[in-house]
């Protein structure tokens, strides 16, 4: 057992993902435009085959006292960009959902843009999980880590 | 809201909270401003020694496809009930941050207020710890239950 | 142990549950003959529909330095006292399994006998969520705090 | 940014650790007799800093129906995985004591030797954040992923 890679195992990284970044905006846009409103912040910035890379934009207004942005815009964001790697493996099933996320907030995150990756654990029939990292733009270090489950509905017949 | 006992274990409940909900309301009003706006949905209803009961008003624009709030309404919601019962506990310290939080999504929300009860499981020096219910008004059953840790600075010499 | 309340909220407690204590432990002993040594340690004092009341004997050896009951040893009981509530509600699944567990450990135990009591928080057909305090016996204060999810098995045709 | 590489950022993982794997083993056998006796199906096999690895050896009385390794025996694997990846980062400070551990069980083990490895992804003066995954012997897929607190006592004056 090669020791440091925890990442390198589990999901197949060189497949396509079921949605390309592009179908995957062109989606959203179109069937949440209510949260796209709310979400112009987020760019999707690259999709693969259980995971996906998405920027939060720097906004002043969602900033606590010390300049440091908040801690639920930290949770919003890494719940969609869990939801972008969950699509990147089935498709377009909007109707899945958040069943659990644990969230650890590891350090103060600066006021800058956030960059969020999210890569499934485990893809089974009925759920998925995953996990997020978020950082700073530009930072190594954590802000925060987040596990999260989503449930997948039976497909329809 | 029938508050059923959650909060009847634990802490000393006869005790008075170390800020009135008019304080607290205040004190957020004047140091968060920008929080403040964001959070013009949030009423807190009742304060007391350990926890809070905080109203979100129903926002359509926080719709999910299939007329639910979304999640991460939840979440900030359920953060924010969290953060009233811990100064509750130890007055106005707008330090504390959030370092841990799990949430369980139980039933979908119905499109109307949210109301949030929260009480501390544990008050010590460095961390408080406790629990969160999220209901649709009227209902019974949760929407969603979260537990959280608060970190609690030392004190300023 | 004075039962204060937790479970009066959420599941319809008035029903019967699926299986009785008797019921419960004799499955239990033929099934799990190997667990069942292991468990040795463990007494199911109560079951309801939805719930249920574990006690785990006080067990030296479990011990960690300074002469509280270790982490995994109350990990376990609240493990199985959510399997417990589990079976009470949907009957003898033993394929039933935990996909999710959150502790919070909020006080040491005392070198005394544990008492677990967990409750449903949502019974759904493909999971169930739960929550899951322990206390040292005759004590008031949570020892640890469990939120857990199972997943259950679709029914055989 | 460069994207797949999680955990290649956080900590110094070419500092040595502050306490070698012979050291660890001696001290956890001086100090802790009872637990060792109960954990001798455990095997340190690598610490660096910030980081460990430990196999625990397949023993048929931790099974559960169907011969799968039981849950409680992967969570005091991953609580004591974790504890090693502390004390590698901080030294020998025996009373750290998890606050909080999040699981999240992915596949069913096999009946073999688990390998868990952990790391930190956060080491504060008064918590310590990491993440443990676990698998079987020989296999890739994660068996489980553990999320961990540890609260780390003040020094000793």
């Amino acid at each position: 057992m090669e020791e440091r890679g925890m990442e390198e195992q589990g999901m197949e990284q060189m497949a396509a993902p079921k949605l390309t970044r592009k179908e995957l905006e062109d989606r959203l846009r179109a069937e949440f435009p209510e949260m796209f409103h709310a979400m112009s912040g987020y760019l999707i910035e690259d999709v693969w085959y259980g995971g996906g890379l998405v920027r939060r934009r720097y906004d002043p207004t969602s900033l606590r006292p010390g300049g440091t942005v908040s801690g639920p815009t930290i949770m919003a964001l890494a719940d969609f960009t869990m939801y972008v790697a969950v699509l990147s493996a089935i498709g377009w099933v909007p109707l899945a959902v958040t069943t659990n996320l644990t969230i650890n907030f590891l350090k103060r995150p600066a006021a800058r843009d956030l960059l969020a990756q999210a890569r499934l654990l485990k893809l089974g029939k009925r759920l998925a999980v995953g996990e997020v990292g978020i950082r700073s733009d530009g930072e190594e270090d954590l802000v925060a880590h987040v596990t999260s489950t989503y449930s997948i509905p039976p497909p329809v017949k």
